[in-house]
């Protein structure tokens, strides 16, 4: 399914977009928005915004509208390729220079009193720089979406899109940082020597095992946070889910047994947060054997898909296989949450037709909840680490504030992203990892 | 010499401003701008500028306002300083996000199609991401402005104005990249993995000898043009100072011996820019050894002080040594560039006064007016390299632009800097080192 925009070019005069409507309906297409370009004295410019199956059904809407006498097709493009035109980010000084006084400020002989001042006391940087201001998003697009390693440049996209609402919903500066290595080592190492750049180190779509490596060592070796948001933001976000879906049911968690289907990166990062989070027993399943040795470290029991299924009061599943699960294994009463996209484990209808207390999918769990109040609240308090209890507080606060009938709160409220930001911020200071010197409160 | 910005606050009666400026008067302080910043019904708040010697001669003047009665001093600072509270950049959204359908096209789900465009054709990352419409300004802080080496973190504020001009005059993203090691190989294989990211490289505040590999090796290594400012932009801003001054004393380049005092970064870019530029001769004088290697390999004669200031028509002088010449060693009718700062090798009027036809000093050399339509040339003509051809244009765009009476034009002056990327893109098409397919016309 994708959203086409047609620029055509039709005759000013009445009866022409009915004639336009009902060729795109011909062919099934579903009108959305029709925009006004231009308008001539014998022509006028109009985009109409289709919704069409595929590229094939794409074509066949253009094909009826040429065929339509006196109407030109301009062009016609995915919506979302018009809304990338030029990029998504852009980099721009906070004010402009219009005085010789003023470029005398901010560049020399100004700037060398800042830089001296910064040499002499390095704590300085976090009031005189963006540094402190700004998070890093780096990336190998070695696991991209669900579209696999696709490389770095390609998945430059998704890094500007997690940058967009950085600055939108945090009042933080993101610069996406493309990084053409699989090796390990080689990421880490340079990760570390450009981190003075950037509060804070947001890792994006790296494939598992190596992004657990590269997050672990990460940690270890620099002073800001470092957060893999494959594996904690989503882990955040689908647990604040899992709360609210266990109000809807009237299970508690902490009386309740968490069932993991797939323990890659998301899925361990959801297990582990819920053993950390009280969850009476976490009980999961993963072929693979590696996912074993993590699972256990992290305190996850492993089982059989089977057992999982027979003993979850809550069942979480990040398999990556559509239509993984039956209605058969359906336990009555069951809380579901089929999170692979974009075709979940099981479809929720059909989970509720089964017997489930509650199902939802993985349309309902928008990871943008999470890591813009993550890191405003880590770089507000100057946290040393994302612990926790900070991702806890984030999960909790992104369920108390998810409206009645809703999993989650609704993406674009920013009242959401202000509270996950403040209960971030307060359980930093109760972890004791939050550093006043670096701390920038009017980020 | 540093501009103070004094917040004070005063009764609301007429007299009291001229009691503050008497004040200041009579601790010889000179008043710059003067700005309300609240007015209440008793007391109002002001700023002061004020232009003072140093720190101690910032605290008389805030000693002899203290004294006033009735006049509270409630902070003062170096005005560059507060220039910069907050930093100086912010990386921004090309348009903000209001609705769903818009979330859904700049990420999941719209996103996933333009990464997989990107993800089939390559070059289409030029239409959809802003990676060519970018720089990285890189820098280990091993040699800032005059300070020396600092390190990369107190290097930020040089980077972020380098941005800050960047943004404005070229209309490029520009990103700083503080990369935290000394050496060659760690710098070079930071650079080269995180390359992608970035339509151009630009070197800055990098030591020498390190410098002149690290760019080497980085041209040798990336597809995308790279380019050290300090010896580079420096070098064409300084032959477009040096051809406006030749032409102000009536030399002509191409028949004239250019002597160049001091080889490190800036001086070998000058000497072998003006080599290439067709100077009938270049000789320079540097004591090091390293140094000669270098220049022979640029086409630069070695010689003594003495003979290069006896045979050249033209010296540029870039030796960090203030007071290096004395009025003995110039001859008349000589060009002199004594390009060192905060302080020249010779002063401008005592060089004038000891018959030269022509002479300044680096304060009218920015180098403002080089690297931002250097590289919008480049990322307009998707330019592999920075060539000979695109400096010369440069340098003699800024020539062709600087007015009656002025060495190189105002670096605020727009249009300077507009002609200065056409004449490199149009050097780069005739250079052969354009590639259509990653050129960004719209930049």
């Amino acid at each position: 399914m994708l959203d086409c925009t047609y620029r055509i070019e039709i005759p000013h005069r009445p009866g022409q977009l009915a004639r336009v409507a009902g060729a795109i309906a011909s062919e099934n297409g579903l009108i959305g928005d029709f925009v006004t370009i231009t308008i001539g004295r014998e022509r006028t410019v109009r985009e109409i915004t289709v919704e069409v199956r595929d590229a094939a059904h794409a074509e066949a809407v253009a094909a009826a509208l040429r065929a339509l006498e006196g109407i030109k097709v301009l062009f016609y493009e995915d919506r979302a390729l018009i809304r990338h035109q030029g990029g998504k980010l852009r980099i721009e000084a906070v004010s402009p220079v219009t005085t010789i006084q003023q470029m005398r400020d901010v560049y020399t002989p100004g700037v060398a009193r800042v830089c001296l001042a910064i040499a002499r006391a390095p704590q300085l940087a976090v009031r005189y720089t963006m540094i402190h201001r700004s998070v890093a998003i780096c990336t190998n697009g070695t696991r991209v979406l669900g579209l696999g390693n696709i490389g770095p440049v390609a998945s430059m996209p998704v890094m500007e899109g997690k940058a967009v609402f950085y600055r939108q919903f945090a009042g933080i500066s993101a610069m996406p940082i493309l990084i053409d290595t699989s090796d390990v080592d080689e990421f880490v190492d340079t990760v570390v020597r450009i981190a003075p750049t950037f509060g804070g180190i947001h890792l994006e779509d790296i494939s598992a095992p190596e992004c657990f490596e590269i997050e672990r060592r990460l940690i270890e070796a620099l002073p800001q946070p470092v957060m893999h948001d494959d594996v904690h933001g989503t882990a955040v976000v689908s647990v604040g889910a899992a709360i609210v879906a266990c109000r809807n049911a009237g299970v508690e968690l902490h009386e309740a047994t968490v069932g993991q289907l797939g323990l890659g990166a998301a899925g361990l990062g959801i297990a582990s947060l819920m053993v950390q989070g009280g969850a009476k027993r976490v009980v999961a399943f993963d072929p693979s054997e590696e996912a074993h040795a993590r699972a256990q470290a992290a305190g996850i029991e492993m089982a059989s898909m089977e057992t999982v299924m027979a003993q979850a009061d809550v069942v979480v599943a990040t398999t990556g296989k559509p239509g993984l699960l039956t209605a058969e294994m359906i336990r009555p009463g069951q809380v579901i949450l089929a999170l692979s996209n974009p075709e979940p484990e099981i479809d929720p209808d059909a989970a509720m037709a089964a017997g489930a207390a509650f199902a939802a999918d993985g349309r309902a769990v928008n990871n943008v909840l999470g890591y813009p109040g993550i890191f405003r609240g880590a770089l507000q308090t100057g946290a040393s680490r994302i612990t926790l209890e900070m991702k806890l507080a984030a999960a909790l606060a992104i369920a108390d504030h998810a409206a009645e009938g809703e999993l989650v709160p609704n993406p674009l409220d920013q009242a959401a992203h202000d509270s996950v930001a403040a209960a971030v911020a307060d359980a930093a200071r109760r972890s004791g990892v939050a550093r006043p010197d670096v701390a920038v409160e009017d980020l």
